[in-house]
């Protein structure tokens, strides 16, 4: 359902900044071994999924053709960071793709079974696995496609990586996948509450997001050096970084344009997703304001009217300046953790690079 | 609702063996190295999943109150392989047990999952966690425990198992996971079909159920030794002995005595599952008999003269007597499995022990 009015951009109407370069430059080494880790012919046979893998990641349509627009591709913007660490570091590149793929199978494999849990019809355009091939099978493809990501993860072992190192990243990889569920357990909790504090909202990302953000970048460190420090510096940049990206994806969720992003303008508030704007609102907003966001959120579905009115509450309190001057401060803060890292002078400034776009990006 | 008929028992009415010594020998080892594993302090905080991890595993009801009757409780059927096969080959104990404890794990999260998937709503005459729970925080228990198995497992490494074989053992298992989740996709596409054959059911099952079971044996043997043709028998034992396992267990779901199966007598046929009796049936059945198995088992619901009637199809093409032929083959290829393999006399008394007993059990 289009809306009339034009989207509302009242920070950064700016066009944003292009995809970092490093996006390219590994886009095509990602997408390689991603078609070899699905499906793997020497594992079980799961061939009956593979269509349902190949759909989610972008490259087919349901009916198992080429996909004509990958719209539906993602950035990959995780096995890209886990490279980018690597490379950063002088590291070997051969030894962090198999993680990289492992990281975008994660990734994707904990979309598949958030789209259940809420229970979403659509995502980046399209029908989601779920609502196309029924709930068991996507509750199975999702286990299966975690199943192969912890696989390839593990295959670095053979690849010239040190067997202890393999269990290392395989551990920090699995700890940040439990940080995600901390991160949805407490998500759902949230739907249900209308005293959610800025600062639990934050802590819900961190894990929700943020995790699987920050072990990218700690994973693709790890495999470079074994220096402790330069890993725990990668881990805390992620920790920043993701909080900046997630915070920003709220922002767009609410103020983007949905050409770009793949989200309908209002749907965040429509859908009554508690996202950082919101909670912030809640959080400041008193009388009136604060009865109608409650009284709003309380209904079942929204009208325009409705819509309308928790945009000019959000504004009302400052929610978009808040959320972006949160972003950059994160931003900033990802930088500062790097600062007592050694790194080439490319590196450096394709660290300035991503931070910019992922903290000013308008999709 | 019971039958006023006392159940059927047409082979083996004896009260039938005794559980082997070796599952008491482990229990608490197991129980305790479980309850380290669940939840992990160390760990984000899961604490929310808590109750529902110790609900399913039969430690507490749902209130999160000790049980009464740990009538929940499995037998701990894994795990106890497990620690068999590695101290039957004179490996370290405290080697095995995070792989016991991994083991019995992703068995239960499996379990959590396949009762979203057939919407099962009781479990060893409990409410399943979807049941109780709702379905999303079921899905993401279930994944969660997954990890947690997972990350037991890889824990090995820290006991004083060389990485590499931490790696190797990590990937038995994913393995054997992926090919439980190739069992579940046959099983989900059998229930629509009434061609499905003897050869393809025991393939489903081979996946479905004996993966795990063998990977069990194929772990506790591989902390053992590094010998690839000892892990390799132990496999192929596990194999046999799941075969054994699941067609027997099938036997009791039709012919088993409900109080101590934990199964109501005809549930199997009421639910119209069709496991090997059924699909044995069907191939075997003709005429007047297979059109009336194929009518009933297209009907939504059964009356209990449908249960009758499918249930002396069964008797009637020997449906009973071929499933404990086949149940008593698949032992003996298990006994075969290890004949080659020097053992202590001990161990090859339980080996005898285990496998009369799973393929004889009344339960």
């Amino acid at each position: 359902m289009g809306s009339e009015n034009p989207p509302q951009l009242p920070v950064n109407q700016a066009p944003g900044p292009a995809l970092p370069a490093m996006f390219t430059r590994y886009k095509d080494l990602v997408e390689q071994e991603l078609s070899h880790a699905v499906p793997q012919p020497e594992l079980p046979d799961l061939s009956e999924l593979a269509v349902v893998f190949k759909y989610h990641l972008g490259w087919v349509d349901p009916t198992g053709n080429p996909a004509v627009t990958p719209t539906a591709q993602g950035k990959a913007l995780r096995p890209t960071l886990c490279l980018f660490a690597c490379e950063a570091l002088a590291g070997d590149l051969r030894h962090a793709v198999s993680a990289a793929a492992a990281l975008e199978l994660i990734h994707n494999f904990s979309l598949i079974h958030d789209d259940i849990q809420d229970q979403d019809r659509e995502r980046r355009h399209q029908p989601t696995v779920w609502s196309l091939w029924g709930m068991p099978k996507a509750l199975v493809s999702g286990d299966a496609m975690q199943s192969l990501g912890d696989l390839a993860l593990l295959s670095v072992a053979g690849r010239g990586v040190p067997a202890a190192t393999a269990v290392q990243v395989s551990r920090i990889l699995t700890e940040s996948y439990l940080e995600m569920i901390e991160g949805q357990c407490l998500d759902l909790g949230f739907e249900s509450s209308a005293s959610t504090t800025t600062a639990e909202y934050l802590h819900m990302i961190a894990c929700k997001t943020g995790a699987l953000i920050r072990s990218s970048l700690e994973i693709g460190a790890a495999l470079a050096t074994d220096d402790a420090t330069t890993t725990r510096a990668f881990a805390s940049f992620g920790g920043y970084l993701g909080r900046a990206f997630q915070i920003r994806d709220d922002y767009l969720g609410i103020w983007g344009d949905q050409g770009t992003t793949g989200k309908s303008t209002d749907s965040d508030i429509r859908r009554r997703k508690k996202s950082f704007p919101v909670v912030f609102a809640l959080e400041r907003s008193s009388g009136g304001s604060r009865e109608d966001l409650l009284r709003i959120y309380s209904q079942e579905t929204l009208a325009d009217a409705d819509v309308a009115r928790v945009l000019s509450i959000l504004e009302e309190v400052g929610a978009p300046e808040h959320a972006d001057r949160l972003t950059q401060e994160s931003a900033e803060q990802a930088r500062q953790s790097l600062a007592g890292v050694s790194l080439p002078g490319w590196a450096r400034a394709e660290v300035e690079e991503l931070v910019d776009f992922l903290a000013r990006r308008q999709y």
